[in-house]
């Protein structure tokens, strides 16, 4: 039974981990570490944590759980470290939008009988701003929560229950847990995920372009229009790693989509654009 | 001041008209009339109208101020119709989404002092569904309303008058009065209104193609998901019209756009990814 959780990383999911878990019941202790002191200190102000270590390493040691909540590379610098610091008493998770290399790195360094366990993870909640600030205990509720773990990993006993401890608390919160393999993981995010923000930040910057000299012109379009830049707020500092590990999906999505576009362009006034708004209604059928 | 108003169509828009204008204290009378009788019983039960003809044009006449809430086609046959049966005691004004056709009718058949006003307008207001039970007296208030009026025209001492005071109405149900000239205002909606529209229904039907087979992973994407498709809802039988009206300037958003998702696909892994980033986070600058 998962009685130490360690949070390494208290930005907005980190603040909401920790605030949903103590919202569920969780009665053990939750450490915390940030890298810059403020999200530290307002993840400890609202008791998302009980107290805040200087070193995340020693923070980790001390929990049977640790969560990493922080970008993807530094969730792999922090893999290799964990790695040799831990032992198969504890267990390892993430927070990481792309699973291709959490998820081999977790094949590498974690899942054997001698060694910790890793279970990666990818609540899909969050919000255009990040930061421990807007931190909320209802943020994974009604949400779904990938995990790409491997049948194949040989874990420790211990491992293995903290593994369906983790889960149980991730239902405990709201949200739903459903498997998938690594690689159809990115792949899927890439269409759900991926792509509504790069066409987001597309579509935003475009219109900064065309109106954005005209601030009386940027509300005409309404609640339509603030839907769809809505992600255009979204920081580039944790897009990056997701644009660099996902590359290729990426890639592929933004094709067909500018594909779509195109078609769509070529068939303004041709009876194509009727089965084009069909489509799009079938996709929002209830 | 008026007393009588038309409302032509009580689909969403005019049975919002209907119950924002008596929530803001209209005492006069509002005729109604609809194509279907659904929509007819609809609004006239939920008191956007106090009656419903069965004759557009006799409804029209027997009104100061005569509203088209009708899709655009539709709007520019009524204008040839009304343009006959009226007098220089009436006003005529509509809520379509391109207005260069419209406003060009406008000083075609009205807009002389022997003949009826007319005042182009176009509230940016809607939903991706519509229909007279979604009609809410409150769809106006924090929009804003353009119009496309021209200097130039010669009205009548009572058509003037008309057009002052329904500008006054627009006002007293919230919604912001904005002129533009119309090129300019159907070049901006292509921006601000068409092109976020045109993106939705793309990008909803692409994704149908993609999980529309895996319900379980199309609630996957959240929030974000959401909010970027729900356009995708939108029916075909009001777009139509705006694709046939404004398609030049549709077209060239809906290029622009495709070669904004082109040079982020080419540049994920460059230094250009967080100019496109930051360029996205100005326009949601508050």
């Amino acid at each position: 039974m998962i009685e130490r959780i360690a949070i390494l990383g208290t930005g907005l999911l980190g603040t909401s981990l920790g605030l949903a878990l103590r919202a569920a019941g969780f009665k053990g202790s939750i450490a915390g570490w940030n890298r810059g002191a403020d999200g530290a200190r307002e993840a400890l102000a609202v008791g998302a944590v009980d107290l805040i270590g200087s070193d995340a390493i020693a923070v980790a040691r001390e929990s049977d759980v640790v969560i990493l909540c922080v970008p993807i590379y530094s969730t792999l610098d922090y893999m290799e470290q964990l790695s040799r610091e831990l032992t198969p008493l504890h267990l390892v998770t993430d927070v990481g939008s792309t699973k291709g290399q959490i998820t081999a790195a977790a094949a590498r360094m974690f899942n054997t009988p001698a060694r910790a366990a890793f279970l990666p993870g990818h609540p899909m909640a969050g919000k255009e701003r990040g930061g421990a600030s807007l931190g909320e205990a209802s943020l994974f509720r009604g949400t779904v929560w990938l995990f790409t773990d491997d049948p194949a990993w040989q874990r420790s006993p211990r491992g293995s229950e903290l593994v369906a401890d983790w889960r149980d608390w991730v239902a405990a919160i709201g949200s739903k847990p459903i498997d998938l393999d690594a690689e159809r993981h990115d792949e899927l995010v890439a269409w759900v995920s991926h792509l509504p923000q790069f066409t987001a930040t597309a579509l935003s910057g475009l219109l900064e372009d065309q109106v954005g000299d005209a601030p009386e012109l940027k509300h005409v379009g309404g609640r339509a229009l603030r839907e769809m830049t809505r992600l255009g707020a979204s920081p580039f500092s944790m897009w990056r790693d997701i644009a660099h590990t996902n590359t290729a999906a990426i890639e592929a999505a933004l094709q067909a989509l500018e594909q779509r576009l195109a078609h769509i362009r070529e068939n303004l006034r041709t009876p194509a654009l009727r089965d084009e708004f069909e489509r799009a209604n079938e996709f929002r059928r209830e």
